[in-house]
């Protein structure tokens, strides 16, 4: 196994669907690879896009698979975009899932100004995207925000369309350009690694989605390794743009190569 | 009234929706306008991306609203498909509106090699969006073929989003680019001409929809005119790409300017 150009790593950036598990399963070896991710005293954070349940639901879930964390461990997109929300007066058309509406039940809603697009699953049908293509027509200056702009994930048995998809539809349909919160946006892997105390020289992003894990973490100066489950397709390894730093089997294989190449 | 540049007017396409009807209601003044313009020796096409009934049952809307028209007189995107489906081999999995479904019947649709996308309406739903993809995720080379490419249509009391939306959020997904029959390809409105007898020259195109109708017929040589009905919005006057030859507040107007531009 070759080493990861990076030996001064101090903490870990994870993607949690795909990487710890695929739909209600642990990835083999994945809960093993954690623990020794911090056994060998490094600082560790799962980021994602995760957008179908609270940070809580997603606490148990993950511990019910044998995981060690809480839930200051998880930075998912919806307290990055509560709190800019909140800071520019905007009172948002929500077309997310049902499960997540709790988390916005402080902000004000009426008579919206902007749209705000999470992983809506079932709930993207022709009628809601309607709902929320007719707010943004009527706008003089329409703001979209999507929660993350993933093209698809893997659930367990089958692909799944991500909300990037139905941002792309919003934002042909409305001639817009939408504002991403979340992963591959510079500030969400930079806002993880201040509360990690590391700075991106020094940290490693391992995930499944070659575009807004890898391609997302190295843009703001991480070691990005993708791993070959959840979503990975062979075709990733050829990507046009992004080249990962390392592309190993599963989360076992590149946190042997991280504990590895660390001097 | 200003004329139009083109005085050797032979023959005049129209769009359907927005232009003769605005949902179940004829547009005032424009049974009258189309019979001027036979009245007048002018060929007449109604050129449609509608893919959300058949041609047949088309007709006899149009005919309940008042107007003399056939099923001949009508181009959709439909025939134009079928006949390079047929020409091609090509099997495809259909998400289009149940109501056109009996045009495809001929079609072998097994174990398909391509996917086909219409105004499916209220059948976009999450899971017939994640059938269409998972197809084309599993093809060596995907083929999408989307039936127009309108970004939304006014359905008598609101905005509803066309399959042009549907078309991107597919390409975003799969990434692949749809090859699309109906406006604004050159060859759908070609062939419109060509059953007419006219060259692009003498034929004038008459539309709500700036980019599909006017610019796409403008692309093809003939003059675009655009009405303020239908889906028409103030800002598409100031398009920054396509420049309607006039712009008039219905195809009444829009008949006697044809009309008073011949020598």
């Amino acid at each position: 196994m070759s080493l990861l150009k990076n030996s001064r790593i101090g903490g870990v950036l994870l993607d949690i669907t795909g990487v710890l598990k695929d739909g209600g399963i642990a990835i083999p070896g994945s809960v093993e690879a954690v623990r020794k991710l911090r056994e060998a005293g490094l600082a560790v954070k799962l980021v994602t896009n995760e957008t179908q349940i609270t940070r809580r639901t997603m606490v148990s879930c993950l511990v019910n698979l044998g995981y060690s964390v809480q839930e200051q461990d998880i930075v998912p997109p919806c307290p990055a975009l509560i709190s800019l929300l909140q800071h520019e007066n905007l009172r948002p058309h929500l077309l997310v899932h049902p499960n997540v509406l709790p988390e916005f039940e402080a902000i004000d809603q009426s008579n919206p100004n902007c749209v705000v697009l999470g992983d809506a699953g079932d709930n993207f049908t022709y009628e809601n995207l309607n709902k929320a293509f007719r707010i943004l027509i009527n706008m003089e200056k329409p703001r979209l925000f999507s929660l993350g702009q993933g093209r698809y994930y893997s659930d367990s048995e089958s692909l799944m369309l991500d909300v990037g998809v139905f941002t792309a539809a919003l934002e042909y349909a409305a001639d817009v350009k939408a504002e991403i919160i979340g992963k591959p946006q510079p500030e969400f892997f930079r806002s993880a690694l201040r509360d990690m105390g590391v700075v991106p020289e020094e940290a490693v992003m391992v995930g499944d989605d070659v575009v807004s894990d890898v391609g997302g973490a190295q843009n703001c100066g991480l070691t990005g390794v993708l791993v070959r489950t959840g979503k990975y397709r062979p075709v990733d390894e050829k990507h046009p743009t992004v080249h990962p730093d390392a592309i190993v089997d599963d989360l076992a294989h590149a946190v042997n190569l991280i504990l590895k190449s660390r001097k």
